[in-house]
């Protein structure tokens, strides 16, 4: 199956339809038409429709989708078939947070080390992941194949940081410094900028239906 | 100045240009051509003339646009010029990373109260704000005006939480756990999904120019 066609739009919406189908899938629904998977995730059936004919035309007419083969596909689509080796710099509490969710590691992503430079921290396990010095980080990064960092520190920390793992082979960062990060073609970024969400929020609770 | 106008799509990226603004505004930067402000975001100049029109055509052909004018009009259209009164639901390490956020606090948003279920947690100080045990929480609700909660508890602790925050009278809600929630009209819910945003990063690393 190719997925060169999926549209930008489609692709952000992935990763909700695939929550939906575990959940189902862990409920042992087996398949769903598009008008129930429209009710339960308050998208037009069209939209589903739409969406999931991107992996070929398997939902049939009164027949409905098969719940787990669609979970696989657009987990692989996703990427989630593989698996990546990711370290995070910043333990601080946001860092410990993440090494702390156990689901990242089921989905694939398995956190090799975190970095901090705050000497207090040095040593500290985190679900068993010691806590090394920041100066550590390239001689781990030469010794390790490390494909995403997850960036849990101060914007200006994370600008320090970018050229030592691009330089070290990361080829995907998970930004979560409120800075917008420059890197080469090759490289990837997702942000969480957290204070720009909090500012929507601001935003809709101003502009809310009263 | 009426905002009524401004639509979704520009409204997403206002928080990005606050950020732009106020670094300039910290820069000393007084005034900034559409040009100028082009290049440091990476957005086309005619994209960031036609959003700013949304605010008044203050941008003059020549002369450029005026930092703390623009900075404060946008602040003011995020509903960044009140103050709100949040709690935080989840004393974990995610919770005490937004605690220990003291930009949030300095754009107005105080936080009040944070609260768990689990005993280890039970008056634990976070930035001074002490952890209460989560059935303390409808007493405090019904004794302080809280606007905002933001939960970063799992799934199923959010479910039961969202109907006594609404019952209490919380307006809007900041929701990390995994599951969309369900509320009222007048509520208002942003997510911050982090497992959805890693897919999002894995999609990109699996699709990345190489």
């Amino acid at each position: 199956m190719s997925d060169h066609e999926i549209s930008k739009a489609v692709v952000k919406r992935l990763p909700r339809y695939y929550r939906y189908l575990g959940d189902l899938m862990n409920a042992k629904v087996e398949r769903i038409s598009s008008n129930e998977l429209s009710d339960l995730m308050n998208v037009t059936a069209s939209q589903i429709r739409q969406d999931l004919n991107n992996f070929g035309g398997f939902g049939q007419q009164g027949y409905g989708y098969n719940v787990r083969y669609l979970y696989n596909e657009i987990g692989k689509i996703l990427g989630l078939d593989k698996t990546y080796a990711m370290i995070i710099v910043g333990g601080g509490h946001l860092g410990q947070a993440i090494a702390n969710y156990v689901k990242f590691e089921k989905r694939g992503f398995s956190i090799k080390g975190i970095f901090d430079i705050n000497p207090e921290l040095n040593g500290k396990l985190v679900r068993g992941i010691p806590i090394r010095m920041t100066d550590e980080m390239p001689g781990f990064l030469k010794e390790n194949e490390i494909q995403i960092a997850a960036l849990t520190l101060p914007k200006t920390g994370a600008e320090m940081v970018v050229p030592v793992l691009v330089e070290n082979g990361v080829k995907a960062i998970w930004n979560f410094a409120h800075t917008d990060l420059h890197v080469p073609d090759d490289v990837v970024v997702e942000n969480v900028h957290l204070s720009e969400s909090l500012m929507q929020l601001s935003y809709d609770l101003n502009h809310r239906k009263v």
